[in-house]
């Protein structure tokens, strides 16, 4: 990843495109990317979402858009000197204590959705 | 990154949350994230955007949503079956074809912006 | 609606927001009050998702959030000197003469989805 | 805008869509809407943000965009039974008492950002 995000550095000043890579520019791209990526699934079901990589057209969309977020993602970290990996290991840690494993629940029942102990 | 995504993954296991993780599902988790990111910035100057980190408290919640965008990227791409930074390192490939180094511009000169020859 | 842009903008000129309600920050805050509305949204199945007005709780926060894009929506058209009803009236117009009313469709076949004849 | 939202249930029925048009898909929709907005924007400066109707053909994309979001906005509400003008109206007034109007500040002050009285 910071392979990744050193070559994704190199490449934008190459351009002389960091005048433009604000922070306030950069995360409004991602949101911008993230859409895109929204946009695949909007009129699908469940069943159909899960089923997107079938389509090659599709599929190579989808991983197309997952490099465009993770492009803004790393870019963003880069001007604000953030270690995306490091913060996410931490959330995991801060998470795995505030959302004990729960007991079994008898088959058939619903566990709480990730809604109810919402990980944010 | 491969490594968290395996945490992300037992961690969503072992609370039965794989039925609420569909794509569609953690796409749009993955673009509320992203808003989160950009609500921090919205009402900020491009200056003042440069200067988050300065304050104590925004700097630990942009970290926070850095993490979380990070993680259902991770987990999005774990339902699916997708190398992010696989899809990026090619991504970058195709990009530094797309868009050779330009000539130097006379000092002053304002460059292309990204929008010009956006690399989406 | 309006009547309503009208109140808007005295409420934020009442309150000096001018200098704050640049476009690009407008957009941006209707992004995010956008993505609220979708993280309410997020973890339901499609019937769920179409019985949320039944919880009461829920039901005013998805009010409170349609009435928080709309505001953005309508203080971004007026600093631009946009007719928000206008353009969409136009492109409806538009949109009738290049989505012709298909021909019925046998009992139990399933129309196009919008997205094959995207209206976009 | 209730003859709008009517005609834009009209013509959705017509072409069949109302199976795609769940509140969960519209909503993610109108989030990718605000999104196509938002990525006009992108690059721009706060000052740049200004002008964008003088340019002709990002005018258009603008209004485009506009009628867009404001499209799926009225037809969420119309599968909803949400009455998207007196949410509005509503939140106004609330906000009327929750933000009482500022005393004057002396030239040359800044006023409070919107952040730090958010209305939301």
């Amino acid at each position: 990843m910071r392979v990744l995000q050193r070559r994704l550095a190199d490449f934008a000043a190459a351009r002389r495109w960091q005048p433009y890579h604000t922070p306030k520019n950069l995360v409004a791209a991602l949101s911008v990317e993230a859409s895109e990526l929204v946009e695949i699934f909007q009129w699908l079901t469940p069943e159909e979402s899960a089923r997107v990589m079938d389509r090659p057209g599709t599929a190579e969309k989808v991983e197309d858009e997952v490099a465009d977020v993770l492009s803004y993602l790393l870019q963003f970290c880069e001007v604000l000197g953030i270690d995306a990996a490091a913060a996410l290991a931490a959330k995991i840690e801060r998470n795995e204590k505030r959302f004990p494993v729960p007991d079994p629940v008898p088959d058939g029942d619903t566990p709480d959705s990730p809604d109810r102990h919402s990980p944010e």
